[in-house]
């Protein structure tokens, strides 16, 4: 049986902290993921773990304490055995459930997407706030969507913003990183459909009839699309509005977009 | 000209200040709104403004500076000049651009709805994040909505969070507060389509003919909606998911059945 952690100055325990800390997630590679849901999400999609938090002052969830049982027999030196204090030292949000992971990031390049790709995916230009770029992953997933395409130099996708507004997405998804330069080399070469989304007039997104394949590029929130981006797409797509705001929030004009894609890829069966 | 207020212990800054708190919102009936863009919407669309406070050293804006120049002729009164200190003690977010307001709430009841009643609405049932609130405002605005009804005991939607999130979109629309009772009385004697939004199984959202008149309920994002609430609507709906997340998050959910309504309107012109 793990032994509890009561200590703050725990040599683990401070690891763990300073993984609120972007710099410190990219030199390890690691990320804290806290939450019931999220943690058996990574379980069960097999992210690789490198440690199970978990406080039982806190935990009430059976699901989680069948997990711990389960890890206990099968990888006991994954746990991690926290009182409340330090699990609350560690905690990115209120009230906390009492159970957490530190999972190994995981990154993939755009070489994994090739003429026979299939699916939907999102490519997101620079996104600034790390609660859009969570919550477009939520979306993305809810359509069936395979992964993100991350363009030029956005926010964290392993910020603790993201990882809770994913509700769990993040572990179901793939996650590539890549240059805007590379990216428009890839589809000069690759025969991939790649529907840009801006604020300008351009054609009505529920006017086309997208394809199975397809990745939907969306701009950042303040500058939109690059023109080397723009430029590299096979259709510009705007979303029409009526009404005094001159834009709709990132994640929403995504979430509407692939909510088309998807309603139209249903209904072809 | 107005004299440059160098001090937070002014008298006028601190009862801004003190704005920051709900309590103090409701007390007072005012709310602070900041950014050039949320401001200009406030004075064009009318909002009852009490104080423009601004910052001649942050404030780079031609179309701002025309505002305050228009003001100090016909309203001196409402300015307040602050230097860079004051204005960044009052502000909430980072890179304040030296124009904001202190804008009285306009709250109405359900009584101004009624037979003849048109557009989009939309009833939020206790919503608890700020963010999702001033983005739903936000959407409601892009598809030409009324207002919003919003029941139960949720989040301010004068919290500055809301505001922001908003863009603007706030001094658009229409505010209505209401008990759950109270709606769900007003609901058997009137006649005004009313849609559920739920998680569970549903009548698909795309196979509604939606009318012109609506309003679109949507619960909380922890509770989803309340039995009562749900009982009074004409028709439960839900959008289908695919993937391991279990729902969509709220502002998401109502801007995805939003565009349906407001698609659906657009194309029968």
């Amino acid at each position: 049986m793990a032994e509890l952690i009561v200590s703050k100055s725990n040599p683990e325990i401070k690891k763990i902290h300073l993984l609120k800390d972007k710099k410190n997630r990219d030199e390890s590679g690691l990320f804290y993921v806290e939450g019931i849901r999220p943690v058996i999400e990574a379980y069960s999609q097999k992210a690789e773990i490198d440690r199970i938090v978990y406080c039982p002052a806190l935990l009430r969830s059976q699901v989680a304490l069948d997990l711990i049982n389960e890890i206990a027999v099968c990888s006991p030196d994954l746990l991690l055995k926290v009182d409340e204090k330090v699990f609350k030292h560690l905690a990115q949000k209120e009230g906390p459930q009492g159970l957490a992971a530190v999972v190994h990031q995981k990154w993939e390049s755009l070489g994994i997407l090739d003429d026979s790709t299939d699916g939907i995916w999102v490519g997101l230009d620079s996104v600034q706030d790390p609660g859009n770029l969570g919550t477009i992953l939520r979306t993305l997933n809810s359509v069936g969507g395979k992964g993100i395409i991350l363009l030029g130099e956005g926010t964290d996708v392993y910020h603790p913003t993201a990882i809770r507004a994913s509700m769990g997405a993040i572990f179901a998804l793939r996650i590539i990183r890549s240059g805007q330069r590379e990216f428009v080399d890839w589809k000069r070469k690759v025969d991939f459909p790649c529907y840009g989304a801006v604020c300008e007039s351009a054609m009505d997104y529920q006017a086309i009839h997208y394809p199975k394949r397809i990745t939907l590029l969306m701009g950042s929130e303040q500058k939109g699309l690059s023109p080397s981006l723009a430029g590299a797409c096979d259709q510009l797509i705007h979303i029409p509005m009526k009404g005094n705001v001159d834009s709709l929030n990132l994640s929403i004009a995504a979430s509407i977009i692939l909510y088309e894609v998807y309603n139209q890829i249903r209904k072809r069966g």
